[in-house]
């Protein structure tokens, strides 16, 4: 059984816990948090402690996920985690990746643990299918689309908005922009051609709409590029309809073969979650099963999704995976 | 620059040809050939020899590239070859992948040579994907649809059949087994219930057509299973609507997260090929560059692309790739 434990109990650390028990090969044996232990109470039933005892657990654990927010969190929490664990995280921020790699990588080669960063499915799969489309097609075309599906970012951002009370945004890849990748057109898409907005607002009573509807759509960055659709509804309405937080989207390779380039090749790869951090979760767990496997056969030092070769996240022997899925 | 060699000009050595001249850290240094080398005409105007010529090229070849046929060539081809060089095939029976795996492994570890077999998509990027989605979501189904693409298995079947001069055979996913699987409805599906069969056919004149079509929707393995359409066309058409080897296809895994099993995702990858052969020689040309690098580093045996780290069969570094793509 691969010990397996949890620093960090938001969506993500939840959904983690799920997915271990999922998994006939792994047990959760803590979960770390830097609240009052006392105040975390885990569905499963797993012993709760404070993030600094976890150094004194070094020889219980074969792996720790670190779940907490790429913002603050994981820059601190996965080198600081690495001196003592295998560690698996799902920092998100692409412009630091390479920054956060080389921070973990210095720990873990200097303490003999293995680091896999950036795990989930945006960093994650979605980057392995861009680089397998690319390597694959050299004589082509990227395209990655969101949705339809929440984002946390825009949300906030509307919820900062004066007389707003709550709000849920969903990004939504355009039909027209999908069917002309699809078909291997190669179109050339601006910001606006890819994705609408959609934003689900409850005001305070008294608001004002049309200033918080043209707030929203002139937003920079956020909103102002795109055609943002603004719809008021009740709390009532919000908390029944926009509740969960589905995501998903598609990255496609679209490229051409031949010495004159007559055929035409379309990659797609698309996911349709119903819950984002119960999917990111799983995904964090499979990679859990590699780091655990890659530091048993010696390796240390940080590895992406890109750098793990694929059978270390399956439960099943490199032999039965021939016989029965090859 | 990898050294790059072909043994067998059909189709996928075809192929192989113009995807190596599409990657700008490889070229293409010789191909072998069972035929007499003076009737082989490759349109890069690289060297042809005779395949008993390869293992005096030993040094002069960083990787060869088997395009033979899985019932035949390749079960001897890639073993005798892997004495010499590494190697990259695409043996495609799947029952006897493990049986290969090990010939080609036991050479290979004797010589210290790479051999990666059983590349292209099926086996290959589907196996991928398959393992992939197993091991992300260990509470779910697999679906595998092919199509829409021409089986040249089948159409040889119904080009033996007394009275046909030729013949093409479509294999078609049915819509309404994908949407229920797209919805995640996780349905038990049969095999008539998962894909059509479409015939082209040209007979011979005065050939008993009725007969023809008998003959094809009830012949057991291939047909006898699938609501099967035949056509009849004249030879005119078949050559002018019916040229391409299209191919492709979609693997589905679809399961469910969380305590209650409460919210569902959908994995799906998707082909949609002009040109099997093409692609299938792409793949194979992009683990030509994992096994040149794998060899460079030590390592030797053989392999999957199960047992690959991805980012081998990209032509840019880690670094550049955690950096541009992750």
């Amino acid at each position: 059984m691969i010990k397996v434990a949890i620093a960090g109990y938001g969506n993500l650390g939840k959904g983690v816990e799920c997915a271990v028990s999922k998994c006939s090969d792994m047990e959760l044996v803590a979960l770390f948090t830097r609240r009052n232990p006392d105040d975390v109470k885990p569905v499963s039933g797993v012993p709760v402690y404070s993030m600094e005892k976890a150094a004194e657990m070094k020889n219980d654990i074969d792996v720790m996920i670190l779940c907490g927010g790429s913002a603050k969190d994981l820059p601190e929490q996965t080198p600081a985690m690495a001196k003592y664990f295998n560690v698996v995280d799902s920092f998100d921020t692409h412009a630091k990746i390479p920054e956060h790699f080389a921070n973990v990588d210095a720990v873990c080669k200097e303490n003999g643990t293995v680091g896999i960063i950036s795990i989930g499915w945006d960093p994650g799969l979605f980057s392995l299918n861009r680089m397998l489309g690319q390597a694959i097609l050299p004589d082509g075309n990227d395209y990655t689309f969101w949705g339809k599906g929440v984002s946390q970012g825009h949300s906030d951002a509307i919820r900062r908005i004066a007389g707003v009370k709550d709000a849920r945004q969903y990004t939504i890849p355009v039909e027209e922009a999908l069917a002309s990748v699809r078909n291997g057109e190669n179109p050339e898409l601006t910001t606006r051609q890819k994705h609408t907005r959609e934003c689900f607002v409850v005001a305070e009573e008294g608001a004002d709409l049309k200033a918080i509807e043209e707030q929203i759509v002139t937003m920079p960055n956020y909103f102002a590029d795109y055609d943002t659709t603004v719809h008021f509804i009740s709390e009532e309405e919000l908390s029944r309809d926009h509740k969960g937080i589905p995501h998903g989207g598609m990255v496609f390779r679209t490229g051409s073969t031949g010495f004159d380039n007559a055929n035409k090749h379309v990659i797609e790869y698309k996911l349709t979650l119903d819950s984002n951090p119960e999917f990111t979760s799983s995904v964090l767990v499979a990679y859990a099963r590699a780091a655990y496997r890659l530091a048993k056969e010696g390796a240390s030092g940080c590895k992406s999704i890109l750098d793990v070769a694929p059978a270390y996240i399956h439960p099943a022997s490199a032999d039965e995976l021939r016989k029965s899925l090859l």
